[in-house]
């Protein structure tokens, strides 16, 4: 059920529950940061969380963040790495139409937010884990988290790992929002849980002045005296949402959010005027590895092509495999490449040639065949130019049986977050469809269309989170 | 340049320059069909267009209208159609995420809307024109101007024509106008020209009771007392709002539009409170017929992979080809296939071998050889199990010299204009992101997401605009 999202005119509210500064809505990531950097500018913080306590979404994760341009940890690891390189692989990664000023700032100071990061207490270890995918299950600190090594990524900029995981083995975002939620209490911010937000508070000139919110279903008033910040999640949670404005990923079986990700913040923003954008835009990962070696098989459409190079980032492959390919994807590998996936995907049917499986899927007659034979033929000779694999991943499949994992959205995982949502400047103001920012209103995280504008890469959401979050925070703190 | 679209508060108008029942913006098919049955309603209406007379994007059209059904036009013609087989085939064209209540809404009064526009003085000859595409030069009355009769669609429902051209020769848009404005002339709906609207006037309770312009440079306040209809147009034009919302399609070469469609009506909506939905939609068509000869060719991708049936309607190849195939396809073509595109289409390869067409394409080595290989295989049996073509386009590609027309987003012609905007109701009112309608506000037309949410069909938008014009019309009339 959706929450009601109209705004509240602020003459109607007869006392106000509580006040401060800045109020936060939403204590995840993008929460936690804005609050910090709030009271770090001077302001009064008071933070609503629905939740019992704070971490949503955030502390589901993997805990990695999308950080470069040299940091200690890429250095220390032995990565070369600049801002513009960075910059260069993010806006080709992140298209069509990156918020290139959001880029550029996010790139340029990308250092010294992980030094702040470090700061609040989140440390990072300076070890590279070389397999791909989901987050390490040691607590090493840097990964290659996009396509930075695939094609066409490998040629638009030099590649450099960029995810980096806060130190904690396996899933760090439980780890990463301890970290900032105890820094959040340190420095001051009072946090109330059990909260719900509503609407925003709004004067008759357009001014936003706090939030109404539920309390243990007694209606509550919580008054900004310079800034809302609006940090609560995406709406990958409410199907209303997703059938109005991005249908396409109702097909997806695993929503990637905590039951704040319902949209609210965006549709209390959009209530008091603020311009919603790229809300078809979603993160889609097909999760085929880990391990990385299982690309060495091939991906296959209905029409028994391959259609992307297969050690592309998991999220470009999802998403070529769900809106390009209707969902409708299989994995061919052979006897000797096959490896167990760590996502319990399936070995769906077998063939004793590639004729046999290509009958037992049900592919149009020769179209598998021929596909692996031209790519067969290619890799024997260590090449993919049809679509530029690397060579790591390179063998000929020729040893049966052959096998294929059913990839399509009724077999396979694909795990989705929206991408879209208010429309935001650098500094967390969000703005109208015209271009102006609403007095008294900032925004960060999924809340937000942020740096990834359609294309992903992991960690960039705890990115966007932190980065803006902060910037968010001491907007709102100085407005 | 953007227009401003801010709301104004209706106390500050000090006086209104003119009133009506029903104040409609924009004077295109949707707005003369609106103003139409607002008079029929029993409402006096004054209808401010921003050129010097009314037409707009309608006018400029080819003048074909998606209707079906059973409509006399079918009937003479021979094809059987019905609501149902209507409905079934626009569910699947029209997605993903159509609109059903339109789609159902429309299909089922189809033919009393075919009656209506007849009444209005829109002719349309029963006899059908075999080559479909765009508008028959003739003054013929029915084509095929989606996918009804291409895979999968054929199997979907039982195909029949509903693209109904009103009977002029050639693109009949600039006659279906005259038409229309006639009807409006003669109902007595008043017209204002070279008014442009700005903004709607809204009362402290959300209710629009107006619409802000100018006219020669002067500012006006125009009074609603029952309501505003919005039949502006859509955003094809405005390059910022592409950037904001759909920034794939910047790289199409052909907007189809008006200089109104810069989503003035749209941006006026949402500074209203006004949801936009499916923003990210378009028609984007790659004319590679007529005549349809041609699509005895194949259409590849840059893999040198075939990636559709090239029978089904040029908007699902534009479509296929910008959005699936970063706009880099080639049109394969033999000497006995080839013969002239009528949009000027031009080849630009040539080679006496399959592979010598290939190396001069720059297409990996061996993979159009063996696309067409397979192709030619299964097109000496009369099939095409890989991608359901029809046997009528059916040929194998045997007689040099081989061409490619280069149907890249640099040299093709990508034809392209807005789907997404206004969400209405099917009674034309304009909601909220709550689904709260506005009171006193309703759209149609290119303003709103009408009845294809994504996939297109030729005629769908005189539909659209013909048909929810007049539901807006009615109900701003009866508010």
């Amino acid at each position: 059920m959706q929450t009601a999202s109209r705004t509240l005119d602020a003459r109607e509210i007869q006392k106000w529950d509580d006040e401060a500064d800045v109020v936060v809505v939403g204590l995840g990531c993008a929460g936690a940061c804005a609050a910090i950097e709030a009271v770090d500018a001077g302001a009064e913080v008071l933070v609503l969380e629905r939740a019992g306590g704070g971490g949503g979404t955030s502390a589901m994760s993997g805990g990695v963040i999308y950080l470069g341009g040299g940091t200690p940890v890429q250095e220390k690891c032995g990565f070369d790495d600049s801002p513009d390189e960075m910059f260069e692989y993010l806006m080709a990664a992140c298209g069509p139409g990156p918020d290139e000023a959001k880029l550029r700032l996010f790139c340029e100071r990308s250092v010294e937010h992980y030094h702040w990061l470090v700061d609040q207490g989140v440390p990072f270890k300076a070890k590279f884990y070389p397999e791909p995918g989901m987050e390490p299950p040691t607590d090493d600190g840097l990964i290659f988290s996009g396509s930075e090594d695939a094609w066409p990524f490998d040629r638009i900029a030099r590649p450099a790992p960029r995810g980096h995981k806060a130190q904690a083995e396996g899933a760090a975002g439980g780890f990463l929002m301890q970290r900032l939620l105890a820094a959040v209490d340190r420095v001051g911010a009072r946090v109330r849980a059990n909260v719900r937000a509503s609407a925003l508070v709004v004067e008759p000139d357009g001014r936003v002045v706090g939030v109404a919110a539920s309390e243990q279903r007694e209606r509550r008033a919580f008054r900004a005296r310079c800034g809302v910040v609006l940090t609560a999640g995406g709406f990958v949670r409410d199907r209303e949402m997703l059938r109005r404005y991005a249908p396409a990923l109702l097909a997806c079986n695993m929503p990637l959010g905590c039951d704040g990700d319902d949209g609210c913040g965006i549709r209390m923003g959009m209530a008091a005027g603020a311009d919603a954008v790229r809300m078809e835009a979603a993160s889609i990962s097909l999760p085929l590895y880990p391990p990385k070696r299982l690309m060495k098989g091939i991906l296959v459409n209905r029409h028994g092509q391959r259609f992307l190079n297969e050690d592309a980032y998991y999220g470009r492959s999802g998403e070529f495999a769900l809106l390009r390919q209707e969902g409708r994807v299989h994995l061919i590998i052979d006897d000797a490449t096959y490896v167990r996936n760590h996502a319990g995907m399936e070995i769906s049917a077998v063939g004793e040639s590639v004729e046999e499986l290509e009958r037992e899927i049900g592919l149009p007659e020769a179209s598998l065949q021929q596909t692996v034979e031209l790519y067969n033929r290619n890799a024997r000779r260590g090449s993919d130019p049809v679509f530029h694999k690397s060579p790591d991943y390179l063998t000929p499949l020729e040893h049966p049986p052959y096998g294929a994992i059913d990839c399509s959205t009724e077999r396979a995982i694909y795990a989705v977050f929206t991408l879209g949502g208010l429309r935001t400047r650098t500094s967390g103001e969000v703005l109208t469809p015209d271009g102006d920012p609403i007095p008294g209103l900032y925004a960060a995280g999924r809340t937000t269309s942020g740096l990834a504008a359609q294309g992903y890469s992991s960690g960039l959401s705890l990115a966007d989170a932190s980065f803006f979050g902060r910037a968010a925070g001491r907007a709102a703190a100085g407005a």
